[in-house]
């Protein structure tokens, strides 16, 4: 029996953008054969939640402690090519514009190079009863620091 | 015990829309206790299938019988405010244009009257090895009588 | 275009089962060309949840009022048959067995009368915080009116 | 910004069980603020996928070859606590025994060392067409190897 180690799904940041190794698994296509479109709005939300962990837990820690979130607003998607069941892809996300209260991102998921989907997303931070609320500052902080645009919104 | 008959989740046209009532469930809820974003993507999508169903057979069986599908090749959501458990909701559907391949259509989820999202789409129609193919002439009929714009693509 | 009235997903009790027709979708199928073994879960917990709510708002409402909700404990599920895109399925539902906390439950998906999938459940009662509690005594009334077998738990 | 390597979501065999990790995101939730439940099952179908993967090619790659693919014929689960938003969960699996047509598994998730749920499966290899089929021999040798007993089905 083979004995493996750590392996798969790895996650980290690469020239900037963030990249989510995703395996695409019987749960995620469909009857057509190929990954469900809405499949590929799961991956991102994966992608996003990681991205904010692995930028460090001095910035997510106050949203976590005062309850806040991030809800989408806007999404926006192309589906360019299908993806396959087994399909290892990678979900490469950047933080494009960071405002009090919202941020927008841009995400693509590819296979071998090549764009499967191509996504924009506006998020907002929210209260635990679903108000606005503005980021915390050390976030805010840490979304500018990671190359995301200073707007206001 | 109570003795009920047919109840709930209608489906029909509305002053030329499509109405598809959808009642939300525990499964398209999360842990931030409203609906899941991707799941309004799955609620259209039941939407334009019953939404092609109602139709009528003439229109779709020549789709079904070659095997012909439509995949979203473009969709833009607006989130605009959150759905509940328990909710009863609606998906209100058209189909905008109809090109020679493809569709365009508007949708949108309400509650009591009030839009949660809106939503718009194209969708390609695919041979089963997702190639694009022409739509059958009795469906670009079916949708141009139901008030869709006719278009070149 | 055909202006059809309410249709569709019908609830009701027939012969002292919940009936709950559910139709199948793209989201529910996988790329084996079938329904994905865990979209049966699904299907009876909205079966489940809509039986409750025919049952009838005088055994429910404490429920909510006291913010108290279901859990599954235990499931069974014997898969006999494969479920296919656009199968209007419908599943029937009992409660067997109604204790201080819990309710046994058989429900089973047929199609066109022979069974797809034959599942048993047991659930929990508990508070908010996941702690098991006891059913309110006008829902207890309820299920054992409606049949189910009265047992400690 | 961090520039970090691989990370999270391992895989591999340890004491002869073979251990997925899992991440819970949002959409494996539900408003009961807890993972919705049959999310677990999808849990165990990827540590199963990820299995079969890593005992390696020389025997999952006779099944691909001629269309194979193993259905659930049955599932029982006990769900003895729940899982949260944010778990880094593990899914410890074994084959148990393995017939001329089956496999039966049995699938623990796991957090922190504390069962969360226990699951035991029964798989059978089918056809394309949904036909039982017998094991491809390369890979019936391959579970008997890792221990699975063998019986006859």
């Amino acid at each position: 029996m083979p004995e493996t180690g750590v392996r798969l799904h790895s996650a980290g940041f690469v020239n900037g953008a963030h990249v989510l190794a995703v395996r695409v698994y019987y749960e995620d296509t469909d009857a057509a054969g190929v990954v469900y479109h809405a499949s590929f709005l799961r991956f991102a939300d994966r992608a996003r939640t990681e991205m904010l962990r692995d930028l460090g837990a001095t910035g997510v820690a106050p949203m976590a402690n005062e309850g806040l979130g991030f809800v989408v607003r806007h999404c926006s998607a192309d589906f360019l090519k299908p993806g396959r069941l087994n399909d290892l892809l990678e979900v490469h996300s950047r933080f494009l514009e960071v405002g009090g209260a919202s941020v927008t991102a841009a995400q693509t998921v590819k296979r071998d190079g090549a764009d499967l989907v191509c996504m924009q997303l506006t998020l907002v931070c929210t209260t635990p009863a679903g108000r606005p609320a503005r980021l915390p500052p050390e976030l805010w902080t840490l979304l500018r620091d990671a190359g995301a645009q200073t707007v206001r919104d």
